[in-house]
């Protein structure tokens, strides 16, 4: 115990001291430019407001990758341009609909009435819908994989309720996602492997309200491509009460989703250009793409003005970097991961150098930290500089990689990623549901996700990695 | 820089091995029971829809304590008592209003239109109104204390407008807060010295919309007793602008606010019985009144609930205290600390001994850790604990005291004393203003301050202070 007294203590003192530096100076100045000045809230409405959802392959992503490339130009980018990819586009093709039919309440021995209740559902990211006709078939409860593979003998023509639930216990609620989003990317397949007509999952989120959470499904092409929809808490939680008591429950559900052709997206790329070490390359980013039923604010659109933000605010300071600094917005994060794909293929082909990527794609919450993905030694580095980010909330580097537009680059050309961890407890509240939108960010920890940002690409910048 | 980076790793290193004695799996158990059956968010539905704001002295007042000793005997409470005290029972007395009316548009050279502007305010808490009579007179605008001391000689019969700016660049929005708030306690009387008829003052807060935030005054008794208001963001930058302009503003304020006589209030006391130490008492608390524009919800609606969710958790999962421990909802926070001061008072007549006192007062976000005011060597123990409580939120323990109505217990019994500090960016977007509602606190957030406190009585419980 007391060990740690003198660790803790002696923490704390040594902060102090590194607070006279050049570099807390340096990162005040940037912290105070976009805490007074910071265009990112504005920004952000007008993505959200003016443009809202922008999934790949919509008219909205075309206005989105028009507007993120002007905010690049008037940022001050030395130069920006558009990074073409081929997109998946998928469409929903109209509202999805799911009603659940039941033996209601029981008016003398003759009587049973039939009751029907509307539940509020989205067709998961990829799915293939119905095509628009009604399917109509009974509900078997499963709370978990291990319990289909009980009754998998009785789920032929049925259709799936997945029922499980997320984890409250975990305190970072992605602990909670990670355990729960395998429901959603493969339950409709492993349904399908034993007959199942389609699926329902329970919306990957413990927030109060009943809004369903889509997200991207991937089929085992092995099986049928079964309809799939997410259902929101309330809805689920009465579904699964109704059939633990032995109700017997039919559900007619009707979507319209599909694909159509592969169609061409953007990344959308400007850059600052390095004075000493031109050649090696430091990205930041944040994807322009967003699921259909809402706005994006938090995903992505926070990531996205971050990106943009950062260049304004190095800019307005008259910031010149050492490394060429690259701020990427990622076209088609949500389902296909196109964009951060073809960045890191051309940069392999042309033989660039990656020093680090950084992105922001767990929304625009107060900050507490950055995950990385590097070596240990890479690792201590970053660690070592907590200290100067701990004013603006930073006050752990944990080893668990970057976000997923940057995965790619980190494959193919070992580029350190890292990724900013916001306070994670309001996130899935509003995760690819309808309520993910500009009234559910905050102005502050928004810029301040931005100022924690900056902060590590300027010691970055200064001292390699 | 190395020296850090050992240091860092070996905090890491040793949280681990923290992790695996009987206090975490105690700590484990009490998170579970409240982030898997916690009824403080359903407490704070209740408290805020079905009784609302409850300033000292009104009905709803009276309603809340009802409601707060039924809740401490429910959660298993050994006993429940109301504690009597004298409260001051301040009205607003009816709506304020504040419009502005200036010379507007030319319209040929004769012409000057007069134009109007209703502009957002409030009567700050403890302020004498017009008697519900228009109060007209020409404003002048000061930016700060200094600005007020040139222009003393010109303000005579005159409003004077306070726009001192919530500062920004601040990253604890608690320093902006200690930084602005003397303009809204003391600016009435320090304008009133030099004549002035009335105050407007720019509200304390950076949130992006136009409430107005009251709370409370203090008139200096040697100079008049002048109207005083709060005004929003947007009209405040309004006024601001027109008066830099040069232009002549005179603005009609009418306000009914005044003061009833004392009336009876009390403070809401639930007990744990001691099993080893019954004489010695630990005190839990936050406040029940709060102020009328509002739910009361963040101020102080979260401190109510965490206070009555620890108890309800302890109780739960069986847990019997070694120490006495108090559940204490205390009365007048806002405008007198009479329960607070009652409490201490009380305790000191009755020579009680009380260990520690710890209070939740700076709302129901996402927990970071907690302040402290007490010996070194406390401060030092409690930051020994800090590995224990990181797993839920907790990363640091500061030197810098605890909750208001618990200042007293400190200055009268010299009780060490705490406050849990949660994420504060959104703190003043609330604050004593009319969006200060159920809606906009987080279920997990709220409950996650809970989690810590509950785990630091725990500690404190086990092992003393």
């Amino acid at each position: 115990m007391k060990n740690f007294v003198l660790l803790i203590t002696t923490f704390f003192f040594a902060a102090t001291s590194f607070a006279q530096t050049e570099d807390s100076a340096m990162i005040k100045k940037i912290s105070d430019e976009i805490l007074s000045n910071g265009k990112a809230y504005d920004n952000l409405r007008q993505l959200t407001k003016q443009i809202g959802a922008r999934l790949s392959g919509s008219p909205q992503m075309v206005k989105a990758e028009k507007w993120g490339l002007q905010k690049m130009q008037e940022s001050g980018a030395d130069k920006a341009w558009l990074q073409e990819c081929l997109v998946p586009d998928w469409v929903r093709g109209g509202k999805d609909k799911a009603d659940a039919f039941y033996n209601g309440a029981v008016m003398g021995a003759r009587n049973l009435l039939l009751s029907h209740k509307q539940l509020d559902v989205l067709a998961l990211g990829n799915s293939e819908g119905t095509k628009n006709k009604d399917l109509t078939a009974k509900v078997v409860l499963v709370n978990s994989f291990e319990e289909l593979e009980k009754k998998k003998d009785s789920i032929k023509g049925k259709i799936v309720f997945y029922n499980y639930k997320f984890n409250p216990t975990f305190i970072k609620t992605f602990q909670s996602y990670g355990d729960a989003v395998q429901y959603r990317g493969g339950g409709a397949s492993r349904a399908s492997k034993y007959g199942a007509s389609a699926v329902i999952v329970r919306s990957m989120t413990h927030s109060a309200d009943n809004n369903p959470h889509t997200g991207a499904l991937r089929y085992d092409t092995t099986f049928p491509k079964i309809p799939a929809l997410a259902i929101g808490l309330k809805d689920a939680d009465w579904l699964s009460q109704q059939l633990q008591n032995d109700k017997i429950i039919n559900v007619t559900i009707k979507t319209n989703a599909h694909f159509l052709p592969d169609t061409i997206g953007h990344n959308v790329i400007g850059e600052l250009a390095g004075s000493e070490f031109p050649d090696q390359i430091i990205t930041i980013g944040g994807h322009l793409d967003s699921w259909d039923p809402a706005e994006g604010a938090h995903d992505d659109g926070a990531g996205v003005v971050h990106t943009i933000e950062i260049l304004r605010a190095l800019k307005a300071i008259g910031y010149r970097p050492k490394h060429t600094i690259r701020f990427v917005l990622f076209m088609n994060e949500e389902n296909g991961l196109r964009g951060g794909t073809k960045y890191a293929e051309e940069a392999k082909a042309k033989n660039e150098k990656h020093i680090f990527a950084l992105e922001s794609d767990a929304g625009g919450f107060t900050p507490r930290g950055f995950s990385f993905g590097g070596t240990p030694e890479q690792l201590k580095k970053l660690q070592s500089w907590v200290p100067l980010l701990y004013p603006y909330g930073t006050y752990e580097i944990t080893d668990g990689g970057g976000g997923a537009d940057i995965g790619p680059l980190n494959r193919l050309l070992k580029t350190p990623v890292s990724e900013l961890g916001p306070d994670s407890q309001r996130y899935f509240d509003y995760h690819h549901a309808r309520n993910d939108v500009f009234e559910n960010v905050n102005k502050r920890e928004l810029e301040l996700g931005a100022v924690n940002m900056a902060a590590l690409i300027y010691l970055i910048d200064k001292y390699g990695l």
